[in-house]
C-alpha cells in the first residue's frame, strides 16, 4: 500500500486551485499462482478501483483498472488496465530518473507526452498486449478495442479498434546500458485514422545521472502532422533524487505546447520520502482529444509532502 | 480472489453485443471467530461489494453482498446475501457437475431457473436464515424484507415480506449419495401473494458422471399457475469438465421460454482454468418481474477464457 | 475487520422507520512503517471508504476516512478523517465506559453533542493535527480547511478555514485518575465567526464505574449564545457493560433539545459482543447546521444485535 500526506496548488488560464491540504491512499491487493507445467499467472486491483459499481468488479467490458497476466516460454499475455505496445517500448522524459511527487506535477504540465494513445478516441483502456523478451531485445503487439455501446445492435462502434507495435533493445557500451525504444501504435477511424509512432534513447551512468530523450510523430491526439520531443534527467546521490524534464508539442494545425517539469524526492528510509514536485508550461492546443493539462493554457502547479510506502 | 480473462458475446432479439474484451477480478475478505463457549462466527465480503457508498458498508438495511453467520449446536444463523431457504435446499440443473463459465452464459438462458424469488417482488435480497443439519437430514427457514421506504410514515412495503422453508435428504444406495431437496417460498401481497414450491434429484455416480432435475411449481415471477423443469448433467475426466442443462418455463399466461446451456472446463492446475460457454435459447415470456435473460426473446451468448483461482 | 447482524428501528416527528434488518461489514487496512532515524508513520482506510470514486482513493482534497499520521519526538502529526484538537481533548458523555450498540443509538439522540464542529459549516473534515503528550499532560494544535471550489477563480471559501486548540490533564487522586479537558474550536466567516469552548472531566473508579461530565458554550451549530451539558455514566462487571449518558442543548434563538442514550453489551468472548441500544429525546432545535437527529423533533430508535471483531 502506499499513502501521501502534504500540500498541493495549481493554476492555470481558466482555473485557480488555492495551496490545500492533499492526503492519498492506496492498497493494492496483488495474487499470483502457477499451474501444473508452470505457467506463471497473477492479478493485481487497488482498493481505489474495486469497489462496488466500479468499472473493474462490476463492468466485465472495461478493465477499471485491474489487470490479469499468464505468462510462459511463449512470453507474457496481459489484460486489463496495461501498457499498450507503443508505451511499453517507450521510455518517456518523465520516468528517466525520477523520484516522483504527491501530485504529479512534473509529469502533468502542457509540454508532456505520457500515454501515446492509449485510451484515446474512444477506447477504454482495456488493453491486450502480448510481450516477449530475449537476452537484449524485446518486442510486444497490443490490440485496444473501442468503446462498445453494449445495447445497441449497431456495430459502429468497432471501427475505432486499435493496434500497437513495440520494439525495445539494450546495448551495453562498456559496463554502460543505453536502452532503445521503438513504438507504432494506430486507432481506426472515428473520425481520422490516427497513427503515431516514437522512438526514445535512454542510459544510466555509475554517477548517479540518467539521461533520456523521446520522440514522437503523427496524428497526435488527432492533429495530423503533429511531432513531440521530450528530455529527461535525473541525478541521484545518497539519499536525494533530482529530476528535471522538458517537453515540446508542435501540431499541425499551427498550435503548440511546452512546459517542464521539476521534481525532488528525499529518502527519509523505511519507505517514507520526502516529495516536491513542480510542473509549469504554456499551451495554444485545442485539440479536442489531448489530456486536460495540454490544453489549458498557461499552467502552474507545485506539490510538497510524504510519500509513505508499506 | 479470483480473476477472469477473456472473450465474450451475446445476442438476442432487442440486442447485439459484439465480441469483445472480457476481465474481471474478485478479491473477497473472509473473516470468522469463536466465542468463548465454542459458538463460531464469521462475515465475508467482495472487494466489488464493499467501497464507498455501497449498500455493504453504507445502507446497513440492505446486505450489499455481505454475509455474516454464527454457528452452534443450534444450527447455523446467516444474515446477508446468503440463499433464501429454497435456495438453500433445491440443487439447480447448472450447479449439477458444472466447471463453470467466466460469464456464466450456461446458466443465463431463456429457460433458467435459478434464485427461487430471492430478492424478487420488491424484497431487496437481505435474508435471514437459520438451518440445521442432522445425519443425512436438513432443514431450513428463511425469512427477507420488502425494500422499507425508509422516510416514509406508511407501512405499506410491509406486506411483502417474504418466507422460505426448505429440506435436504441425502439417500446413500450403495455407494451413491442420491440427494433430494424440497423447497417453498412465499411472497405476500403487492399485487399478489407468490407462493412458488420445488422439489429437485440429484446424484454423483463413481464414473465421474453427475445428474440432476428439478421440478418449480407455482406463480413463478408472478404469473399463477405456471411451472418450470430443469435437467442437468456433468462429467468429470482427468483436467476436463463437461456440463450441460436444459429448461423450459411454461407460464400460466400462455407464454413459455425454453433453452439450454453448454460449459467446458479444462483444468491447467494451480487453480488456472480454461473455461468456455455457452447459452441459447427462445422465450415469449412477458412477466416484469422475470429477470431479463428470460424475456429476451431468442438469446444466445458466448465467452471463452482463463479463469485463475488465488 | 467487524460485521454486525441485528435489528434496527427509529421514528421521529418526520420519519417512521420499521424495525427491520440491520446488518453492516467493516473491513479495516492499517499499515504502518518506521524512517532510519525512528519516525513512525503509518495510514489507515476501510474498505467503505476506499472504493472507485470514492474520495479517500480519487479526491486528493477530501480525506474520504483516510487517516495518515507521522510520529517521532516533536509529537505526532495525523492528517485526514481525525479528530480536530477539541474533540481530540474532550471526553464525549457517550464515550464514558459505552460498551456500544450496532446502531449506535444511545449517541444519535436529540440531545447528543459528538463533533465539536469538526466537518461542520462548509468543512470538510479532512483535518491536519499536531499532538504532542508528555506524561500527565497533552496538548494538540489542529487546522482545517473549507471546501475549495476546485474550479473557481475566486478565494471566497478561503473564509471557512477552522482552527482548533484542546489541553488535556491526568490527575492521580490515590489511584483513581481523573481526567481533564480543555478545547477551543473556531470556524471564520461563512456567514458568521463559530467559536465554541468546552470543557470535560471523567473518572473510572476501582469497582468498575465510570462517569464523566461535558460542558460546551458559544456559537454551537451557527447560533450564538448556546451551550450544551452531557454526563455520562458506565459500568461493566463481568462480561456485562451498562451505560448511559443525557444531554440538553439549550441555543440562544429561544429552541432546545434534550435525550438519553442507554446501551447494554454483553461479551461472549472472542470479539462476539450482544449489543443493545436505545436513545430518546425531544427537540425545538431548527439550527440548520445541525446534525439531523438534532433537529427531528421527537426521536426514539432501538437496535439489538451481535457485534463481531476479527
Amino acid at each position: 500500500g502506499r499513502a501521501e500526506m502534504g500540500i498541493a496548488q495549481s493554476s492555470s488560464t481558466n482555473s485557480e486551485v488555492e495551496m490545500q491540504f492533499f492526503t492519498d491512499i492506496d492498497v493494492t491487493f496483488t495474487m499470483t499462482g502457477e499451474t501444473d507445467n508452470g505457467l506463471t499467472f497473477g492479478a493485481s486491483v487497488d482498493l481505489d478501483e474495486g469497489g462496488d459499481g466500479s468499472s473493474a468488479s462490476d463492468d466485465n467490458t472495461d478493465d477499471g483498472g485491474a489487470t490479469i497476466f499468464i505468462s510462459g516460454g511463449f512470453g507474457t499475455v496481459t489484460m486489463g488496465d496495461t501498457d499498450g505496445a507503443m508505451d511499453w517500448a517507450l521510455k518517456d522524459a518523465g520516468n528517466v530518473g525520477n523520484g516522483g511527487s504527491i501530485a504529479d506535477d512534473e509529469t502533468s504540465h502542457p509540454g508532456y507526452l505520457g500515454a501515446y494513445h492509449d485510451g484515446a478516441a474512444g477506447q477504454d483502456g482495456q488493453i491486450l498486449r502480448w510481450d516477449y523478451s530475449s537476452g537484449a531485445f524485446g518486442v510486444a503487439i497490443s490490440f485496444e478495442q473501442g468503446d462498445r455501446d453494449l445495447g445497441a445492435t449497431t456495430g459502429v462502434a468497432d471501427e475505432t479498434d486499435g493496434f500497437g507495435l513495440g520494439f525495445k533493445y539494450a546495448l551495453d557500451l562498456s559496463g554502460t546500458t543505453v536502452n532503445f525504444g521503438l513504438g507504432y501504435q494506430t486507432i481506426d477511424g472515428l473520425p481520422i485514422d490516427v497513427d503515431i509512432v516514437g522512438v526514445s534513447v535512454d542510459a544510466a551512468f555509475g554517477n548517479g545521472l540518467s539521461a533520456g530523450i523521446v520522440y514522437t510523430d503523427g496524428d497526435i491526439f488527432g492533429v495530423a502532422d503533429s511531432d513531440h520531443i521530450g528530455v529527461g534527467l535525473g541525478y541521484t546521490t545518497g539519499a536525494l533524487t533530482l529530476h528535471a524534464n522538458y517537453g515540446q508539442y508542435d501540431f499541425g494545425d499551427g498550435t503548440e505546447a511546452d512546459g517542464y517539469g521539476l521534481s525532488v524526492a528525499y529518502d527519509l528510509g523505511g519507505g517514507a520520502v520526502v516529495h516536491m514536485g513542480y510542473g509549469d508550461g504554456d499551451s495554444t492546443a485545442t485539440a479536442a482529444a489531448a489530456p486536460s493539462a495540454v490544453t489549458s493554457g498557461d499552467r502552474k502547479s507545485f506539490s510538497l509532502g510524504l510519500g509513505l510506502s508499506f
